[in-house]
């Protein structure tokens, strides 16, 4: 199942995407968030009732909007979850590649968490601004969404706690990044987290971690995670994760991103309006930003 | 003003403190949230109120939880905002401190972020268990909560945005703060994050830098930031953060801790079950939370 959250009568509106055409879910649910708060059955009934209900819009002629358009918190971020990414971003800050790995352990992730209002939809445009930062660069991740709470959830019960897979861009300030040491600030700027087209529901995805990952540049291929695999993967996330914090229906984890970021470049290339940034995930689909001023 | 949550009926409800009683304000906004959303006439509205109303119940009676108990996003903190503790964190890092200042340049304050789910009462008990963590630390800080959107607010007009003030304990995980690399894990442990007991609205506190901050562990005294002021004072952080990301009404920014923190002492010392550790600020208040296995 594909959802979406789209403009609908000036309202955002939760529907089911089917045949290119989208159906309206408000009767079985007020938004996606509570759609997933009211678990594996509403989830049913929205199956049901989309079997027989007509479409309400083509979905060429829909505006869409980020799948959950205002998280209850923080996106939940993986760095350097891609071993040649790893390397590739060491490298360009003139640190030292780990030699036993480039990241520290198999126990300790980075994580870090992108503002809420960074969040923006599938097909907008991203904002930049030289005053506050001549550094944009994109990151193509896969992110998954909790569907039920998890604390001290063990790897092998993990994926249980899935509720679908989205596509996000982690655009990053990296002059930012680097220079608050922490990457909050430089991971947080306004529209810098386009997510969508939507959510397919764990069902649908086999295993998410052999989906392929693109991302082009005004039609340049940038990143291509073909080869290259997570260094944690989705259920070792979940249990290392939740073993400090409780997860919450809603939660949005992105994944990290593979190698071929701008920064990483020889030389550096970085975001400039006009840009097209398209990030691509097989089995789910595209978002496709454009840069402005 | 003073503006708790207390539970009364078994209900979150949000109040006003008088004269050591609560009065309920469940007839003005349902919850503190929403009075902060409602302006400066619901804030009006409250206090014409209680000047007539009836005490609800003594605050002795109460039990009292965090006055936002679920931030609508991750509380936003600053590292290494007092320069002695800057200093004594380098150190017990074996990481050299910087000569021209403690924290990078006047521009670039460390900022991350605590879970929502680490957010727990000003009395409530702080669990642990060593096989999670054996470094667990206190940071006694003043919070500010936000009034009003702030998008690139400059620091002369900076100070209308503040809602209030409050206590926050960061209570942090060291081992998982340093293995992560960045802060958020080890800063976001369920029930992590103490704040209360209530939140002083702006008008009642004439200068929010002087006000003196100690933190007791056991009835001793560990931190006392007499003496030691914030690199970046509140106004500059509005400015800095609101320049990149838009700080929303009900944000609960913490501002940094003053030096005595419990890894940095000789030899270092980490939170115990039983330990009882009381952060305190002039003109607020005390919260006091117990170390429970």
């Amino acid at each position: 199942m594909k959802l979406v959250t789209y403009l609908y009568d000036n309202r955002l509106t939760p529907g089911l995407l089917h045949n290119d055409a989208i159906i309206d879910l408000s009767s079985i649910a007020p938004d996606i968030l509570t759609l997933i708060d009211n678990g594996p059955e509403a989830l049913a009934r929205a199956r049901e009732y989309a079997a027989t209900a007509p479409a309400t819009l083509p979905l060429a002629n829909a505006r869409l909007l980020s799948p959950i358009p205002t998280p209850r918190r923080n996106v939940i971020c993986l760095g350097k979850n891609y071993a040649e990414h790893a390397r590739e971003s060491y490298e360009a800050r003139g640190e030292q590649v780990p030699t036993e790995s480039p990241v520290a352990t198999t126990e300790y992730p980075v994580i870090f968490t992108k503002a809420t209002t960074s969040v923006n939809g599938p097909y907008d445009d991203i904002p930049v601004d030289d005053a506050i930062s001549a550094q944009m660069d994109y990151e193509a991740e896969l992110a998954f969404i909790i569907g039920r709470p998890a604390r001290r959830v063990a790897r092998a019960e993990a994926m249980s706690h899935v509720f679908g897979y989205t596509i996000l861009n982690d655009v990053t300030a990296r002059d930012l990044q680097t220079a608050h040491k922490q990457f909050h600030v430089g991971k947080s700027l306004d529209g810098c987290c386009p997510i969508g087209p939507w959510i397919v529901t764990a069902d649908a995805i086999a295993d998410p971690h052999a989906l392929r990952i693109t991302c082009h540049v005004n039609g340049e291929l940038r990143q291509d995670s073909a080869g290259e695999t997570m260094t944690f993967d989705i259920p070792t996330i979940i249990e290392i994760l939740s073993r400090t914090m409780t997860l919450l229906p809603g939660d949005i984890i992105a994944t990290g991103t593979p190698s071929g970021v701008g920064f990483a470049r020889k030389p550096p290339v970085f975001l400039r309006p006009g840009d097209v940034v398209e990030c691509a995930i097989e089995g789910i689909g595209t978002i496709r930003n454009k840069i402005r001023d």
